[in-house]
Formats: structure tokens, sequence, C-alpha cells
């Protein structure tokens, strides 16, 4: 995959193990208007800290990410070490400090060593190419088993515009994208406020509806840039439409890689989508199908194939929604074993516990109270989950 | 144990499994003062209803208990059938209905089976004897490994009052007591007020300070009868002193409860403390506590053995208290790991490590940011967790 103006590197710098991919460079051709989110966690790794700062300007031309280490509660020091990892992008590449983004993935409380970015610093500038995005993507990969990539095309004023992101994470996935890394790529011609509003309706319907084990990080962020090569006509406050268009590829992308990050989940076996629908506001489907979607013992029961309604039932009373229980139908697929909160006996039993055999499949809540509708997208909970986190820094 | 003027039962009634003490019975040759306290959550199993509508008298003097059906998401039929199960004690004892408690626990949403309690009914009151305490404590068993019992006597003018306590529950424990079910007996001569007041108290530092998984559940119940037989000077509105000593008393009971509901939780390894101080309020510190407690991220690494404190800082990063990271303390024991909010070196973390090698130890945090002290009680989160619950059904 491939974009204009833009060049991909990616080395094995030794930062926490040899022989991996674990230091990435994006550089930009031309300054980019630049949007980020970040995590809403109160303890911010370093490079988030700067990155807010920096992206005060809505601009960015490079980006450096590494894994192995979060360069998280590390103090003055860390901060003091990722600025320094900066400048030799900087310096390398001849511009500005504030142009560039940091990104790291990791440990957490363990110092950033700099002399691995010093060391590789000239092997990963001269490795920039357009070729290269698949390689940066496998660069930011900690716990996860894939590379996460997608891409999209919408048409703006009669020119192709082309939107291509990668992401990376696998757990500490939950509310506001945690320990999650994604980065959009496009050749749009859109102003900042623009594109800061694509990038914030667009997350909050893809990364902030996934969750895998409801913690979160001090590292997460997504960033979007745009060089505007594709030449369309401006998307600015003016051209609304225009806008929309570009939101919804944008959306598009990051839904994609959003199934992938679940689907990817640290231990998974299957991605489930949790759809509640009939309650009253959609803020409460959403806590409801929230609730169901972290709760141990409903992701443990999907993990076993056992329809067991009751845990899900169970989550649903816990969540702070006010429902009647008596009214609640339930389904996995398109197989209702509750209906107006009872079961449905053991046959509807029997045929729901064949959809928890597949490897993706939707469990269906009818509240029969209202409007409100939403989904969440999540895993299951299994053996190799505790296993993955009980063995992460060993 | 025994206690003045209390009888108990237990017999196999086939209720789901054959060859299990399933069905339990206590009965006070009195009627007693009685205090409950129930799930809050908002799907409550038929028992629950009926018992807290019954309670509003401020007396009980029996209680029927099953494993094995939690009669919860059962509607109508759940009501009547649980109804049913009470008249044939109140039958049987001559008592009225309204002086049965029920309570049940197991699967949620398949209805409760009248038969094997009418079969089972007349051995069952036949075996009332003051020697049977801890059959009940076994009938009440699910996916718990050990019953647990505990019990304490105060002095309180001048009279021996003795506090006797059964509980279970191994799965679903969060805030607000969830699956799990615990009967207290006490000779005290208490009025109703005073010992609603004293079990309010006592389950809000002892039961709700516990957590396993994060779920609650719809059956949850603590009850304490008090028969009066100790003689002591009442304990009523003119009385704090001895109502604080009788408070004393039945706190430290549920707190034994709780810690042996803890450390038998489902495939727990190890008991954890998290003890969290120089909050701002005491609320804060629990609201901090209770996210490390909950972290399946900090519970893997606990079971892995893992001094992996920066997960720890991430979870508490997403509390929702604020406070300065960089002004943390963190200890494994009396191990110091993190001061001022960074590590203090590889030497440190072994011997920290050394201490999460323990059955039981404690996690010690200090914000140095005001008087805020509070403690949650949690286990590891281990493989075994996942097969119980993935195969709790089967």
């Amino acid at each position: 995959m491939k974009i204009k103006g833009f060049l991909f590197s990616a080395v094995q710098a030794g930062i926490r193990y040899a022989d991996r991919l674990d230091l990435g460079l994006v550089y930009s051709e031309t300054p980019c208007v630049t949007a980020g989110l970040f995590t809403t966690n109160q303890v911010k790794a370093a490079p988030v800290v700067i990155d807010r700062e920096r992206l005060k300007s809505g601009h960015a031309q490079a980006i450096l990410v590494n894994s192995g280490c979060a360069n998280a509660c590390t103090g003055t020091k860390g901060m003091e070490v990722a600025r320094a990892t900066g400048s030799l992008v900087s310096e390398a590449l001849g511009i500005a400090d504030d142009l560039v983004q940091l990104s790291s993935t990791g440990v957490i409380g363990e110092q950033l060593n700099l002399e691995p970015f010093a060391r590789s610093m000239p092997a990963l500038v001269k490795g920039l190419s357009a070729d290269n995005f698949e390689k940066v993507a496998e660069a930011i990969m900690t716990t996860d088993t894939v590379r996460k990539i997608a891409e999209t095309t919408v048409n703006i004023g009669g020119k192709e515009v082309k939107i291509m992101g990668m992401a990376k994470g696998a757990g500490m996935i939950m509310p506001n994208m945690a320990t999650m890394l994604s980065f959009v790529f496009t050749d749009a011609r859109i102003n900042f406020p623009e594109l800061h509003k694509s990038l914030t309706k667009s997350v909050e319907r893809t990364f902030n509806r996934i969750t895998i084990d409801g913690d979160t990080s001090t590292n997460d962020m997504v960033l979007v840039m745009a060089n505007g090569a594709a030449e369309n006509p401006w998307i600015d406050g003016d051209s609304p439409q225009d806008r929309q268009l570009f939101q919804d590829g944008l959306e598009n992308v990051l839904k994609d890689l959003a199934l992938q990050i679940v689907s990817d989940g640290e231990g998974a076996t299957k991605t489930i989508t949790i759809r509640v629908c009939g309650a009253k506001e959609n803020e409460d489907a959403e806590k409801i199908a929230r609730t169901i979607a972290t709760s141990s013992l409903v992701k443990t029961a999907f993990f076993g194939e056992d329809a067991n309604w009751g845990r899900i039932l169970a989550a649903m009373g816990r969540s702070g929604v006010r429902f009647s229980s008596d009214r609640v139908d339930l389904a996995f697929g398109h197989v209702l074993i509750v209906k107006n909160g009872l079961s449905l006996g053991a046959e509807a039993e029997a045929a729901a516990t064949q959809v928890l055999k597949e490897k993706s499949f939707a469990v269906c809540i009818d509240l029969k109270d209202g409007p409100g509708c939403e989904e969440i997208y999540t895993c299951d909970f299994s053996i190799d989950y505790v296993k993955i986190n009980a063995d992460y820094r060993s």
C-alpha cells in the first residue's frame, strides 16, 4: 500500500528484543495538516505529553514510533529522552522539532534508552520509501499477532482522495482507545478544524466502541496526517458535504482497523458484537452494551461456547440503567432464546449454542423501552489471555 | 459450632446434582429480630423479591436455602415456586409464611422445580439440630471449594453474646455483595433499627470491600437473625456503646467471612490487599483501590508473580480520581519499588518479586495528597478462573 507524498521506514533497533522491527519512521514530503486524539488516562506517557503540545499548531511532518518501551511513568528523564529522540529525527530530516510526533508502546515504568535510537537513525532515514508502510505497521506490534492496515478512497470534487491507516493494539483496549496506536495518512486537502472534527466523530464510533479487557493505557493515540496532494477542492467550513464524504471514508478505515484489533485481542478466539436496542436513549444502550462487553463472566462463557444468557442479564442489571427485565428479548445471532425475560427452552438454547461456535457473532438485546440503540465490539476471554498477561514481561 | 436456640439441617435434595448437600434449613425456636441486605443488581431473583417484602416486619424465624438453581429471571412462575417452597417450611414448622426467608444460588434463568423440595422436606425438618450449622454451610456452596464459617463472642452488660456466621461465594463478587450469601446468627437482644444499622455499617466495611471479578449477581443477600437468648440488656437507641460493641463483633465475623471468600475466589492462588493512602478523601482512595483490584491486567500480573507496577499506575490513571503521578509511592508488602512515580530499579523490583510469591500480600500506595485511606481485598486472575467459568454449566 502506498500514498502520494508519504515515505515510511522501519528497522530493528534492539530497544527491548533483538531481531524484531521495533522502530518506525513516517515522513511527509510536505508539512501536513495533522489532528490527534490521545489517551484520557490521567497517567500520560512522555510522548503523549509532548505530542499534545506540539499539535497545537495543527501541523506535523514526521512520526517516530517505537515498540518495546512505553516511556510512561518515567518522569523528567523520560521527557528529556523523548525530546532527544525527536531531535535525532528533526536533524536528520532537516525539519523543525515541533513537526515531529513521537509515539511509544511497550512496558510501562522503564526508562527509554536513547542509544538504540541514535545508532539506528542513519539506517532508519536511509530506508525511507513509499513502499514501507507495512513495515512500519509491523514495527508497532507488541502482543499483536498480526499487523493491522486498511485503506479506502473517496471521490471529492472529482478527485480521488486516499485514506490509509495502520493500528496496533491487543490488550488494554477499552473506552477511550487504550494502548492503541493508529496512524492514518491521507492526501486530502482539508483544513484543521474539519480534520479534527472528522477524526473525533470517527473515533467515537469506532475505536471507542471496542473493548478487550476494560483496561486503558498511558500511551494511546491516533494521528491523522493530511498532505493535500490529491488537490481536491479544499474541505473547509463551507463544504459540509465534502467533509461528510471524507469523514465516512475515515470512519470506514478506522472501523476496519478497530475490528482487526478486536479479533486480534489477546487470547481472543471469537469476535462478538453486542447490540442493544429499545433503550430509552442511545446512551443507556451503550452503557448496557459496554457492561456486558466487559464482564469477565460473560466473556469466559463465550470462550466456553456456553449460551449462558443469565450472566448477560446479570451484567445488564448492574449497568446502572433502569429497564424491565420481564420485557427483555435476547438473541444469539438470529436465534432468539429469551422472550420477555424468560428462557425459550432447551431447543432454542441448543440452537444458540451452535451460533456461539462461530468465530464471529452478535448478541442482540431488545429492551422494548424506546429508540436507543448502540453496538459495542468485543472478544471472548480465554485461557490464553491469562497466559499472555501473566507472562508478558518475562 | 452451636448457638443457643438455633437449629440447622441440610439434605441432598438432588436439585441439580446428586450426592451433594444442596438444601439447607435454619430454624429459630423463637421469632428473631432480623435484618437483611440484598443485591443492588436491578435484576433480582424471586427469593430476593419475596424476602425484602417479608423483612419489612423486621422478623423471621426460618431460612430455607438451596444451591443448584438461582431462581432468577424466572418470571411469575419463579415467584410462585419460591413461595411454594416457603409454604412447605411454614407448614412443616407451624409458623407463619412471612417468617420464612428464602434464598437460592446457582444457575440463572432456569425454573426451580418444586418436587425436590417437597420430597426432601420431611427429612430436612427431621434433621434439625443444634449441631448441623456446618452442614448448612456446605449445602450453600456452588463453585466454592471450602465452606466458610466464623464466630465470635462479645460481652454486653456482663452477658456473653455470640455471633456466628456462614457465607458462600466465589465468583460474581464485587461491590454490593454479589452472588454471595451470608447468614449470621446471634443470641444478642437487640432491636431492629440497631441491628439494621450494625449490619449496614459492617457490610460496608467487609463484603463491600472485596472483589473477585467485578461481576455482581441477582441473588446476593446477607441476613442476621437475633433471638435474644443471651439476655443481655437490650441494645437499642439508648445504648450506643453496646451497639458499637455488638457491631464490632459482627464486623469481625463478616470480615473473617469476606476474606475467606476472597481466598476461595474462583481459580485464585493469592489474596491481595490493595491499600491506598494519602488521597484527598477516603472515597478517592476507595475508587483507586477498586479500579486496581478489578483490573484484569493487574490481576493476571499477580498470577504471573510479576511486579508490574506500570499496570497499577495505568489502572489508577483511569480511576477518575485526580492525583499527581510524580508523587506516587508504591510498595509490595514492605518493599518500596516506586518513589515519586519513578522506579527504584532492578534490585527493588527483584525484592518485590519475592513478595509476590507469597500466598497473601499487600500493595501499598501513597498519593501524598491528603488523609484519605481505604483498603480493598482481591485475588489474582488465573487460568483456572477462565476454565471454571467457561465450563460452569457443562
